[in-house]
């Protein structure tokens, strides 16, 4: 077979994402379309999210990262539906010029989170752009029939339960664009770095993706900061939550930045790209959920409690806080 | 239940694309993802494409248009894989700037052309860009399990099909760009317009789809040409291809410029923009494949003979035509 009459395009794909094509019906990438064979039983959970330079991440963000940072957003909204990943698809717009050692770090990183997540690489489409670096990534998973837990279906009186810690991402993009906060948050080298770092390369939560399935009424990936994002989950269920910010869970470093400048609470609360699960529960479930969490390694902490009425308060020393931009919004 | 802390952006979605999910598993756009349930003993065929602005559509196109063409291209590769639409996630990068016109009349025929291809939204994802509007469409269609008409499993012996006509997009972006080229290729205004036409709007040739299952051994839609594109399906069959250029169908628009400037059958083989169908079958299956297509009013044509060997050979008064660039590619 020769292979003297493929197009450029087509030996960019083969080179450096026909690797990533480990199961047999992303076709190696070498048809219009992959094929999936669901679980019996089984709904697919389908979900959308990309990122462009500039606007999502700094142009000058290390290639791999980038590609980590497009396919875990995905991941993170398939763990807070409870899905399990079944595979993806990319679609890329590279500036013209975009060498051959961006391509190899940008596919190589990619399929080592494809391979971490077990998350497979289904198909993609390549563009050359006159525009910044643009990724795309729909993702998939599965969860029993009926059963994807969703935004919509929190009851008054359930608790309210978050991942991880909160505004570590928002503080982190804070400080890479002005490195000379770090002095005035009276933060260490290890803190800077780590906030830092939160931003650049999110940890989806979907080792508790099965525990959310199990325990949750209601849930939602954190990505355009908590007050926002919970004022779209109360909407969505046409419930009110009341939320006690001293118990948010906070990184060492966010407390350190918190007790420098108080005004940064709303940054922390805010600021987004945190990539952690809020999520609703019976009050009798959360010690299930508590020990499933435990056993894989992710902290959560009950932050408040779901009530009748509209709107997510956040209590702050007895006073609800007022936000100047509660949600992150690009329009 | 009130709406003022709502986002711009959930405002944007709940405005202009929330009409569009029509069905439950769309979730109203308001949850992180969509839910799908597969029918049984089906398979998921999965594709992705997506347009940039001032590489795969003129800049002052009308939005509408570029609503249609994005899902359009990636109906194009169900119809070839012979499966059902089932659905589409959409992912916008909008110029700062972009009006409300603009948005509704593209959210609009988006919205048309979902209802006519039977193709519902399930979901998406908006953004502003600095850079130029780029639209990614990943669209999900059923075949019954394990039959996806495949690009690798033509057979010497099969015969060669194309749908309607070949290489009118080509010739209409040559006239988009220069339109002083329609009066040395002699067309008159019918035929000029019908030519750009064919390059601004796909016509996706999803009602054979089901033939195509019914018959083809091996099938794609041809979009980057139908030189390179046929040569990608005997790449991955490991076959060669003998095409008779003389039956390749040709529209009267594309017939008069080749007549004026025999030199355009490169454009007319190499082009692109078609989004029609190649696809193989068995000789003695072209005749139901034939009345199958009559009954839709979708034409098609044999054009040449699938052989042992590799290359796509393009026949002409007893020559084999030399292209200077078989596919069109970004690359």
């Amino acid at each position: 077979m020769s292979n003297a009459d493929e197009s450029a395009e087509e030996r960019l794909i083969a080179r450096y994402f026909r690797p990533l094509a480990t199961v047999p019906g992303a076709l190696r990438l070498a048809d219009d379309a992959a094929v999936i064979a669901p679980p019996p039983d089984s709904d697919i959970v389908v979900t959308t999210d990309g990122v462009i330079a500039g606007v999502h991440f700094f142009p000058d963000d290390p290639p791999g990262s980038i590609a980590r940072k497009a396919l875990r957003m995905n991941l993170s909204d398939l763990a807070a539906k409870g899905a399990k990943p079944m595979g993806f698809v990319i679609s890329i717009a590279l500036p013209v010029g975009t060498d051959a050692a961006f391509l190899a770090a940008f596919a190589a990183e990619l399929g080592e989170d494809a391979a971490r997540y077990g998350c497979p690489l289904y198909g993609g489409d390549t563009d050359h752009t006159p525009g910044p670096l643009s990724v795309s990534i729909t993702a998939f998973g599965t969860v029993p029939h009926g059963r994807m837990v969703q935004r919509s279906t929190a009851k008054a009186g359930d608790r309210i339960i978050v991942t991880g810690t909160i505004g570590d991402a928002s503080l982190g993009v804070k400080l890479r664009r002005d490195h000379g906060l770090a002095k005035s948050w009276r933060l260490d080298e290890a803190m800077s770095v780590e906030l830092e770092r939160r931003y650049l390369l999110p940890k989806p939560r979907n080792a508790l993706a099965e525990a959310v399935l199990q325990h949750a009424t209601a849930a939602m990936d954190v990505s355009d900061g908590l007050a926002g994002d919970l004022g779209k989950l109360c909407r969505a269920s046409s419930v009110a939550a009341e939320i006690d910010v001293s118990r948010v869970p906070l990184s060492a470093a966010a407390r350190a930045a918190l007790a420098a400048d108080p005004a940064l609470i709303e940054t922390v609360l805010t600021g987004g790209d945190d990539y952690e699960i809020v999520l609703t529960l019976a009050p009798e479930k959360f010690a299930a959920l508590r020990t499933a969490a435990q056993a894989v390694g992710i902290s959560v902490a009950e932050i408040g409690e779901v009530k009748a009425g509209d709107g997510a308060r956040f209590m702050h020393a007895g006073k609800t806080l007022a936000f100047t931009q509660p949600s992150y919004s690009h329009f």
